[in-house]
């Protein structure tokens, strides 16, 4: 048996895809799609609070193209906190007119195949905690996707041994490194908690870094040989004031 | 042909994933709210008398994400129980306001694989009937996936010999232990009764136990090698005094 | 080219799996429901006539699980009958109140794997015809799954010998065997007319059986290296008197 | 690269499978459904007039089980007057109470793995013509399947030489042959339209020849090794003079 | 790691694929529809607009068989404008009549795999920049597949050499190139954008060359080892001019 790898597990997070059944919405009355606007205003304002005070974190971003229309992303300490977000929002009157076509459910985490060996409890260092705890930055694009490391033939990152997997992994991180400035890559756990084993959101205010970043990991061996990847899902920033604007009908 | 496995075969179970309509749901009357969560509270009373006279067991959990709301997993000895039990919740008020997403039939089993010999009949040892008609634990959280032995070129399980798997078995067992003050495993055979070979269902009152036992479990030959799991679903308890506040509507 | 197995062909099958839409059979009236019950309950009425002349056979049984709430089988001599019959159980009342979820088109079938050279017409055999224009037993489970012989690399049953395929029939055959008394099987070939190959049908009064057969036979080399299976369905059977019971709404 | 088939191109061909809504249908006036029924007649009746003008063709069977009721099949010279009588077809009466749930486009192809060489142009040759530009044939039954060349590790038919792949075809087709009195087979290339590569459609007055030749040739390699299939469908012929019938409602 | 290609990125591409609810859109009274029909028109103008100042493009098609009944394709320089569009989309009353049943985004791409070596910058190269900011050709017919490159076993793309890839665009290039004046090819990256690598739209004035160059090219290795396909579309153009008479009720 090789050697598993060792993770640093953050906050849970859920990401919850949703299309507006434009059909509904538009036979409420305008000051129905007010109200219902004013209630979810209300409950980001929650969330809001919450992040202010670091005990949490939370991202709206639109979804191009029939996959979504908007993505909810929320991380918090527990998952019984994130069901009860959940349960909140489909009592909301606006989930009624939503339709859900995608969730994903996952911790944030840290791999110990990069990490320098050190006496200190990773928990207490304040850079470990900002990645494990993060704030999510506000920009413009957002993307995301699941993914598991293959089990195939001769194609099997589990039988390889700690050390290759350190080494492959090194130069896959090499890769990230050089978007540093660029791209923000928040990377989940699932194993045990979703379908795939990974669920990696990129964040960038130039969409195509996304691209250009995804693509080129794929000529890596660790994606080459050993990626397995889910649906992608691309968007745009939904600012708070811009909410009645996305929902707004003539 | 190589030897199959033995197992021994307890309760049979079923786990019955819905979804809540929850348009639906607002739409009817406070009261006609109440009275459908009385019928259903009267419905898990009933599982609870069975229970406590140790003819069969249930546990009810929420699931975190668009795959489900809630799982409610039923054992009973006999097949006609568990779909009689199956049709009666389904004439329920209450699952008029559900959508079924995934079901899963299977029955609780223990293999051969790590059992020592012995000339007893285990059906009578007291060790072994708890394991087979289990009363289940009610932790925090729970996991569920279904999973098979992988046959696939090189990687055939049903093709290994009684004596390789027995070994690879073992060593996989080993990892389990090391989890056992933490996680309770349930495993059942779905062999001829559903889409996976088995059902695992995992109970903990720390839901990252989930995910550090898979994780591990994956480096395992057994799984890195021979596993080929279905979906996971990763959930909270759902106490019967909870399922009010659950359901409520402002 | 490898020399194809030869076939005895009996009636033809058709496996119809439907859900019960009990939210809309709720709102029917309680004599809109009786009539109902009443139409179908003629209808079986019908099918049970021809059984009586040994001119078809059916069988009715409740599915566990959401895959379905029950499964009507019928066997005819021609696939206009089926057809008919489906349409003419498509337009009862009953009908509009289940949603299709499955069906398995298919025919009765004997392969020559196992037989005996000689040189009268198998057609005309009492015990041959007895098989292929079964009376469907009343056993109190059934078992239901489609499958494939594997085309895959190394692992191509259609590529081998039919000498290779004859002994590998042979010991899987010796399984069954095995379970002579407890397991009544019906093997319908479906090339042609579904989307597998076979649609296998298993008959007991021990659900435990159905596992412990499915699972024995997956270490012999014909399921372990062949074998390509599809969805598992398992029931309850429903017997005519059981029919309202099963339907009533209080 | 290995020397590409070169093919000969006919009608262009629509199959348009439709499972009926008989909830709604029922619950049309009697009147009501008497008008719709008409007016599918009347669109019968003009495609019946192009045929008659051997200008296209078209073919209206039933389905058995629950992948559709019937399939509209239609070919015409162009694209564009398929796309017009598939949009004809969905503005009548009858479409409203119908569910598509699956469709075909492709072209009616000969290639030249078995033409011998000739200096005629193949267009002018009329037996060639016949068999581009056929008038479907109104056999009791119908099967349809599409269907891929592999290209998967070593059973990788577009990397054989043109001259393996002929003498493989030739084969294959000799088994065809066989049954040239009991099934006339359609071949439509749709790379490019549709999913698979081909659709075949099979045309027999005895249902069971379906199965046996698609059984049949399984066992040789173009199918063993190289073919892979999708989804089979099989039916009755559902004359004019039947189509009140078959939507008839007590 | 093998060295990536490089590629040049063009405008990003939304391509919205929606069948029609013939049902529903029937219901409207022929004022309605017309209503509907104007400003669904002033909508395309809006989008005409753009493209004669060439600050975009767009086109309209019919779609083949049931996978959609019209595709919407639209290139912007920013996925905040694609965005934008699709949101005035789904709120005109055209919309509530329509389905959406595929969609893929991605942006206009050249690699580097056929470019010559230049110190110029390419962006400002007016060949270059047509191809990357392009109008859309008016032909009678579109196809429309998304595609990856394999990973599988031996035949990995990602672990080629660049001179091996190359060596093998080029042959690819060239097949492509006999096609020049028949077929126009837009290829759009999507890696990081949606569910495959690449999505390419072939434009033609002749159908049947759809087939001729994707069937060749699957003889070619680039296709024939390494390219994986999804679902292929094929239609004919909707000029604004016939969208009243596609949309017309008797």
């Amino acid at each position: 048996m090789s050697e598993p790898a060792q993770t640093l597990d953050g906050w849970y997070t859920l990401q919850d895809f949703r299309t507006m059944d434009w059909a509904s919405w538009k036979q409420l009355s305008s000051d129905e799609r007010q109200a219902a606007i004013h209630e979810f205003s209300q409950y980001l304002d929650k969330l809001n609070a919450v992040q202010d005070r670091k005990e949490g974190s939370h991202a709206l971003y639109t979804i191009v193209g029939q996959k979504a229309d908007f993505m909810l992303m929320i991380l918090r300490p527990t998952l019984e906190e994130l069901n009860e977000l959940e349960n909140e929002f489909n009592k909301l009157t606006i989930a009624e007119y939503t339709i859900p076509t995608y969730s994903y459910v996952s911790v944030v985490e840290l791999s110990n195949y990069m990490a320098k060996e050190s006496n200190e409890d990773p928990y207490q260092n304040p850079y470990v905690r900002g990645r494990l705890y993060p704030i999510l930055p506000k920009t413009k694009h957002v993307c995301f996707y699941p993914m598991d490391k293959r089990r195939q033939g001769n194609d099997n990152w589990y039988m390889l041994s700690m050390e290759d997997r350190k080494e492959l992994m090194y130069s896959h991180g090499m890769i990230g490194r050089k978007y540093a400035g660029v791209i923000k890559q928040l990377i989940c756990g699932s194993v045990g908690f979703d379908d795939y084993e990974w669920g990696v959101t990129l964040f960038s205010d130039e969409a195509l870094q996304f691209k250009k970043i995804v693509y080129e990991m794929r000529f890596d061996e660790v994606s080459a040989r050993y990626g397995e990847f889910g649906s992608f899902f691309v968007g745009n920033i939904l600012e708070d004031n811009d909410l009645e604007k996305f929902l707004y009908i003539k």
